[in-house]
């Protein structure tokens, strides 16, 4: 009997390890979404403010991983202190993360209830933070001053991205009313968005984007291949996304269960891409690869909220819905001269809301005012305090380049080099 | 006794986990092989090409995951229904993917025969119907029209791939015959090479590449890092595509046997590139980056058919020869006035027969006939139906751009815009 | 009780696929690696001398695994010839790697102390031993002749780098010595740096570099995404640099180990970005996106001798002093006229020394002196015969290219073809 106790202990272990594994590299391919995000907004800016959006990408991902260690993750899940936003935010004092993990005594008691790392899980969140705040670089690129943007990542790391996090994922509010998101159509993806936006009205359109007569001009990125790659890189950085949601992997349903988002979300981003390529050849008349690109990542925003309960034709449809959807939306915030030079808020913001609704098509405890609900105050919360504090920072330092500096690219006055000295002929 | 049954019991489901997660990885590494044929294939074509080719690889991929879905898969795996081609293809009306799964309790009562989740089978082979087409989407590049191409991805992801893949994999004759071709040096690389070849002879050489007096001129790839980095993640992709096609990694032989594959995988692209540099050094005077590139790449197809069985000094020479072959292979084709502008015909089709044939120099299972039997039966089947399904598209839609849109290259008339619209200089 | 020991072994049986299949995706990690040095060396020299960077990175990976397999290996883990240096060298002659691995039976008895297979490993340690070959690559970029490299890589992959290898990991004087470094910030970095070093010296500067009247001329690389990237790669490599050196994952303890491994290395490479970004906001008055880079490739290396007894905050820190340093010695290093293109030796040699002797913050275990002594030994060694190989390599072939050869690009000479021949204007 003794010998079937050690053995059940050690097959606990075990399966804690496996667990915590499966954790740290659905983790590492988050991390690498970051670089997904860099080479996606660095093909699709104009290359005399390349390595500013370059700057701003690896900056952003380092701020996202050091407020969050210092206070983001215990606000987010304030563990015992919890109860509310209030008592959370006091816990910001203690909430320096510590290496402190699960003794192998505490995990064997639990009998399975403690089954992975506490340090991989932060791992695996803090992605997620680096990720929202991504979002918000492409939105304002080509315009935006460095340090204020670095200023706002600060705060949205530290403080408004955990906050609604929590009220999801922590525990909070939208939790206990029954609000469904799964993997962050909208505390991550809406979340960023939505911050995205209120930067983008304080900071206002590039120039030259919308002509005196009301035409809107076309400003091409200048690196196809690098935004081809940054996709890529996020659709295979996605599998960690969705796929690392479930959270456990070491029994047949969970094993199961992590399979079938893989597969669901492979084809949302497959329906996605299929369907903005070919309403770009019907509307427009040619295969435009940057309606593509975003129609992937549409599929792929689509899915997130609910990758596990539809089935992979329906998987497919929701990303294909969401691939029309965002072609829509991109020609749809050009016509509201709202200048968006990466189609972020676009792919993040109006198909993040469709992926939350989307829900409904196919979770049977999915309650549509519910949903609407979770949308809802995400996007109040997040808009709200965004614009407070792009606000804030347009009054003190400024958000925005001078216009001598935005006409000769901000990679020159932002980080005094260039990006391709050796390449570009002309303006 | 009875928790006895209980640990026996979580030991087979936590086996289950491991190897369908195992699974998962290994798929989404050859995912990630697509971004290594759209960088390789953009770093390959001239600049007013390249928006094009990356259109073609995000669209061939979604393509082959839809496909897969609705038809490929049950064709290729038809179960219960199996027993030829022809009963096969009669699957194809009940062929759709769903979402359901083995049962806990199955697992269970099977005693480790059912190893992994099937969705996590799905996720695996389709990624490598995406390879197979991948191939093709290189050969023809820089000419060929995009939605022609398209129209030739649907027929071979969901029809021409899947039946070949039946008779190996899906238990057909070649498998009864006895050939051996563990991760598809024939299966999927020949089949894609082939496929290529069709296409290539019927839609003929660029314009200027072969000159009226006899020369061949070289039309160099326009970005070579991006040739580099997408050789480098098919190097890393093909750790997935030979490691996972052990398909089980949860006892002591399984995870070494993984382990052989992955040193052997590594040792023949080493192999491959060391002796193709070397090749093309004393050949042409110079250190070949292309050829050194596609050495690589050639040691991974020849190690694909067999990286279990051989010692690794054999794999490495192994790879070398495929390096060898290569360049070979690939001023030959050029004297036949065979215009691939990657390579691909050379790396896939001829290094792949290649790869087939030397599964007889370590696995003493291996039967000559048998082998070449299976090549023969794969380019028969797969180069003659590409051949009338190119056919048919030349005689109806057309496969082949005008000689002016050939001329300004294909990016603005088949997508409208440019890849590098600041940076080229001339052409 | 049958019935338990059956169950017993498959559980060993089950550990050992865990840490075997955990060392292989590690080891794909570190592999990604060789793709991050490429990309980060080809962007940052001259257009004109990118080929050729590219062909010395993929052709050094593969001379490294061919070397570690043919001899280096055995040099370095010579088992139970052990004992010295120079017995292990006269295992050479038995080197070759072969296929034979643990035999499930004898894993079974060995109650867990073999836990992982001997492929894995080698599998694990080639691709270290190609990290550290990639350090001299860059720094020797843009005039060194590309054989003479290849002929220095197989004296240090084969030899240079296993010898001092074994002191440390294959049991030698400083592992008795207790000397600490976890991951290799001496083994790998320093050594990598130190063999840069002296070849820079024996090569001398690029041409223009320094001025005659004692100013530096900066040299900007033509392709910062590339370096970007390449910068995010070596990042998402590092989690398996580190986090595969705990070797063991399988129980609460290890799994605990590497997710902290994980986090810290994490919080390094952030720390080491946003120090070094500040540093030279405030120093040059510019956010320098090529520092920032260096400050984060500086904090992983820091923290690469000790990731698992620090604190997240103080392993940050360590990250934060590293990316600091290494703003200061490439600045020292300009005016002592050794020029590095890539800042290697300040990553890896100088930031190398700091991460060796920062072990002595947090692990109680280590000593000053015998950090100190590790440092010296690693050092002596490589930077000693390093040279010697170097001088005998100048003074027979040559390893200089020459004054027209450096002036045209090295890619012309040495490689007969251009990265990017659509895209460079002028030189």
């Amino acid at each position: 009997m003794e010998a079937t106790t050690e053995i059940a202990a050690q097959v606990t272990e075990l399966s804690y390890a496996l667990d915590t594994f499966y954790f740290l590299v659905m983790g590492a391919l988050v991390m690498w979404m970051a670089a997904g995000f860099t080479m996606l907004e660095a093909g699709l800016v104009r290359a005399k403010n390349t390595a500013e959006i370059l700057t701003k990408n690896v900056g952003l991902y380092s701020i996202a991983c050091i407020m969050y260690m210092l206070c983001g993750y215990s606000i987010m899940y304030p563990g015992d202190f919890a109860g509310g936003i209030f008592q959370s935010i006091g816990t910001i004092g203690s909430g320096l993360l510590t290496s402190s993990d699960n003794a192998a005594a505490d995990v064997i008691a639990s009998g399975g209830d403690t089954y992975y790392s506490n340090l991989s899980d932060f791992f695996f969140q803090v992605v997620f933070v680096a990720t929202a705040m991504s979002i918000v670089s492409g939105a304002v690129a080509e315009r935006m001053k460095l340090w204020a943007f670095f200023a706002f990542a600060v705060v949205l790391t530290g403080f408004i991205y955990p906050v609604q996090g929590f009220w999801k994922w922590g525990g909070g509010f939208l939790q206990e009313a029954g609000f469904l998101d799964f993997a962050g159509s909208g505390v991550v993806h809406l979340c960023g968005a939505a911050a995205a936006l209120a930067g983008v009205l304080l900071l206002g359109a590039r120039k030259g984007k919308y002509g005196t007569s009301g035409q809107i001009n076309a400003i091409p990125g200048c690196n196809l291949p690098l935004a081809t790659l940054g996709t890529l890189i996020l659709w295979l950085g996605w599998f960690g996304f969705n796929g690392g949601s479930e959270l456990k992997v070491s029994d047949v349903g969970e094993a199961n269960a992590v399979a079938l988002v893989f597969v669901n979300t492979n084809m949302a981003a497959a329906g996605g891409l299929v369907f903005a390529l070919l309403l770009s050849r019907f509307w427009f008349g040619k295969a435009d690869l940057t309606m593509a690109l975003n129609g992937a990542l549409a599929g792929l925003v689509a899915i997130t909220a609910e990758p596990l309960t539809p089935e992979p034709i329906l998987a497919t449809v929701i990303g294909a819905v969401g691939g029309l959807l965002v072609v829509l939306s991109i020609v749809g915030l050009d016509k509201l001269k709202i200048d968006d030079p990466v189609g972020a808020i676009s792919v993040h913001g109006v198909v993040g809301i469709w992926g939350v609704l989307a829900v409904c098509l196919s979770n049977p405890e999915a309650k549509f005012g519910v949903q609407l609900l979770g949308i809802a105050s995400i996007f109040a919360w997040v808009f709200g305090v965004s614009l407070v504090v792009w606000f804030a920072l347009k009054k003190s330092f400024g958000i925005r380049v001078s216009e001598e500096e935005e006409y000769e690219g901000v990679d020159i006055s932002e980080c005094g080099l260039e990006a391709y000295p050796e390449f570009t002929t002309a303006e």
